[in-house]
């Protein structure tokens, strides 16, 4: 039996640090211990956070040594940029770390500084970083000190491509991702456009000249291709709080493929990704509150493009639960310890 | 310890069935043995709810005695005027019945009657049955074989009233609920008010000339106010799902109590009852997926007007979640056992 | 024939400053010659509103002495404590001013100071300025050089009062206003209760202690009692852009008249006040867009408690519509003037 | 000048209907003369529709012979397969119609009847029948005597390709169509997938085996490319009333062309179609009320694939006002009479 592990979290203010103290509070492998925020050290968690009054009996407290001596594993909740500053000392510290922001995700440190911005501060510990979606990576995440868990389009999507890609059943030179997200995937930012009255009752993309999740999502895909892709990725923003639809279109480059039955043996083992019977199209709703991915295949009029519907909550599997997934892999417990709670519906 | 139970859940294709089905599948004394439902007798109950596939492993099955042959409880979690039809034979076989809808909240049968349009099929239990707010109630739910758990807007209500009525402290001829809710609280009816292009940015009143919770809300407060109450109670429509936010109104009829003492120490010893400090305004996600009620009592420019703000989910404390309490009170165990987990939030 | 005016509109970006843009843009009497934003100037209106490209062909201007040479009318839809800058500058250079801010609402300058947090600029002017609600104050607006527009919350709340009060039918101390609100009555706030995510799916209280609508609502019903009155004021928050519903109780103070009546007498001439047959109740959408008020008068098991039911558009009849009606009563217009268009629905 | 025209309304109850009272009450060329229901005849307009309480004062009327002796032109806003049944009488009788169903829109009467599943009523009208798309078809449309006014996501879809396609541009062999869609699109069909409940706060595709409107956007597109097209069409739906994203992919097959100059230039004298600056993102609420497509083309990365963004609102350019577009035509008003007013914001 794995013992409980301390927990301190980085930027417990923001909407995947709130996800993450609801999982990690039901977690029976995990005690919370610490919840730093620079802006509210010394006022309750739960202030911030009234759903959890009764349920988190903490302070925030500020991000220094003093927050993470007590600690095993160190979750990172932060806003690019930020994490790779503590990282090293924290490593060194002999402490693991979990980091949900993007800063070791590619491991192309000149193709991270074009798209953030700034230059990387720890571009050595890039390689040792583990991508942190298990079903790329469950090995490499069991043993990692260092996990980068994944964006969240790029898990809807990734794991939407994969048994095509891998299989090499498609052109992948010509991959589309028409990508729909609720808002909380930009986090708590007070920016005009994520107001309730610009948001509610419109649709639009965004991003379309570029995304930051883009490169993310190309590499992934590349390594499971074998070699470059070619992907056309285009973002939107629903009016709704959670929730992404990925909405996949390749062309088939081999025939002959049940595809359904190549869904199905791709993720008969995955605990967290259900292949949805022939026919079935997912909803956001199906997946909100719940660390999983749900995916439907379809090949309209039977023709040469192959469509793929895939689902998360942006927060769970995209963030969060992904988080938690991995954290189990790496203290030895069962995949699925606290994340096996359904969401609710409606 | 508590052995397992072994539940059927009647109407288990509504919303408070599945809200059942959640919280159930994850409760470590239940045992879902059977999901009753007519029309999709023979389908998987995950077919119908797609969020519970992989967690709920069961087809629906007729509501006949061979449903509920195995069960020791069953939940009843339908329309009005159908479980008094079934509730005398399965006392009779020896099960415990909680009841979701309205049949056996009313203690007048002809009031029942009047506002439900149907005779009662089965006066003579109504005496037995046990309203199910365990607040009120809890020692005799504890012992019943059959509980009428309360309706959603009588929760909020009646628990936010409560501590103002129950010390005689407001004139109890001329209290005021003006009352907010989510739609589900509709269940999944098919009228064209509850059309998404009907609801969304728009907000109403309806039942002014007088709503079903009416008398089930005078019933417990004339309880606790040992007399008859007079109550103005306005129910509205919120472009949400759940929730449900009661603003009530009370004049003074006694000077120089502390109210916000008053109310936290009538409910200092509730799990399931959390008195904001004194200034705060509860908000309906607060309470969201959780099975509680938080509430504030405020007095406006220190006048004789008492405002308290009181919020539930109306799937759980004011249905689901609330009868899993009294269930748990039933079997002897823990009563928040199941119930623990805060919702999620954004 | 009334001759074109030529109009000003001061703080263009905002939700009030795109209403009137719109509403003026179709008035045959209208003429748009400068829209001022300080830090928008020199880009297009229609950059900043896309939905007025090919409608609106004016960029910003700063707001200076300039852009007010070349006009007869200047419209405010500025933040409060801004136009009480610039009105007297302008009244003496001849122009007439309406102001949709609260800076010339209140008569009493040591209340409008206490509630506003700042000095007033200009008390000289407050009682020149005429409250520019057509159903109280006709006359007196058509000949004003200083209109001001009331608040949102004022004009649902005083025309639903303002049947009862008048006539003395209700005990006016105890007067209470539970009122509802979709955001962009607060405007372009960039604050964090107001984004998407935190608003969606919930419903709350807020401003119970004190709401800066209270001393204008009490205002213009002490001026309609002939007194003082006590009023117990609640607004909430409804996730949905427009819409205000104010659901008003009273006690009857007199008996045996036919309060459907009443209100319909009271209003017969209105043509921006609908009173709905009996037993109807009002949805926010039904008044969408458009320059108006419907209610309802109802009294519930034909009690001594009277509930009003009162809907607008905050930014329409509540704002920008009602300026314009004003603009109409000034100019000697037809009151209904580019005002007649229905809103969309659904 | 064009005298006014005395105008018919068959199916008046649905949005579509709502929307051509709402456009037409303030035409002043038209004068809505019958509105039929035959389940409301005998009952005001108005009490279906309260917004428009004093803009309607008319009763509807069974759609009989009578209901139609006294007008110049009928529009029809019902379900599908019930125009064909009125329609060859009432051109007989030397009316007009403007079919806003989907009865006449198909010229191949075989696919027409696969796709409705019933049998034309009146197939020799098929060809007479002007599709009515004025960007299409302006000369045809003003001479026509039945126009079929043109689906939702065929308006979105084909004017945004229509500059690509008609210029030979791209591949039409691999045309992707991803479209969004508010829910009114489906009318108040009394389904469960359209109550509140279960759209709000989700997202999913649906129809990816095959929707009504592929046949209507082949035809037209293969029209513009000379030729057949290969089409994937997957629409979505958008937890909104109205609106309709079309997020289009195309194969370049031609290289050096300036797609921005070119959109432009295709659309430099339509009234109804704006093509926004290079890099900009439309919104559906930069169209939301009115007889507006904006559109932005998109070349990510300055790859071969070529990415439009098309909006409408569905229920005006995409349905009533697209029909009032053609009716001015048809009449010879100009083209953008009563047509000319922007949609509100927020």
């Amino acid at each position: 039996m794995t013992e409980k592990q301390r927990i301190a979290i980085v930027g417990g203010t923001g909407y995947a640090g709130a996800e993450l103290l609801r999982l990690l509070s039901a977690h029976p492998n995990a005690e919370v211990v610490a919840v730093t925020s620079r802006g509210d050290a010394g006022t309750p968690v739960a202030d911030a956070y009234p759903q959890l009054r009764g349920v988190i009996d903490l302070d925030f407290v500020a991000p220094d040594d003093h927050a993470f001596a007590n600690c095993d594993i160190v979750f990172f909740a932060t806003p690019h940029a930020a994490a790779m500053h503590d990282v090293p000392a924290l490593l060194d510290a002999g402490k693991r770390v979990i980091d949900l922001s993007a800063d070791f995700r590619l491991k192309d440190v000149e193709e991270w500084s074009a798209w953030y911005g700034v230059e990387h501060a720890c571009p050595e510990l890039i390689e040792r970083a583990v991508y942190g979606m298990p079903e790329l990576n469950r090995a490499a995440i069991a043993d990692a000190n260092l996990v980068a868990a994944p964006g969240c389009y790029p898990t809807a999507i990734v794991l939407g491509f994969k048994p095509l890609v891998e299989a090499g059943l498609v052109d992948v030179e010509r991959l589309i991702a028409d990508a729909k997200t609720g808002v909380s995937g930009a986090g708590k930012s007070l920016k005009p456009g994520f107001l309730f009255a610009e948001m509610q009752e419109s649709f639009k993309a965004y991003g379309v000249a570029g995304h930051r999740h883009l490169p993310e999502i190309r590499q992934s895909l590349a390594a499971l291709a074998g070699g470059n892709v070619g992907l056309t990725f285009v973002p939107h923003l629903v009016p709704m709080i959670r929730g992404i639809h990925a909405t996949l279109y390749a062309q088939l480059a081999a025939q002959g493929h049940d595809l359904q039955a190549v869904y199905e043996r791709a993720y008969a083992d995955e605990p967290f990704v259900d292949v949805l019977p022939a026919g079935a199209m997912p909803e956001t709703r199906h997946v909100r509150g719940a660390n999983m991915c749900r995916m439907a295949v379809h090949r309209p009029g039977d023709g040469d493009t192959v469509v793929v519907l895939s689902v998360i909550d942006n927060l769970v599997k995209g963030a969060a639960g992904q988080a938690v997934q991995c954290f189990n892999l790496m203290i030895g417990a069962d995949e699925t310890c606290g994340l096996a709670v359904p969401g609710a519906l409606p």
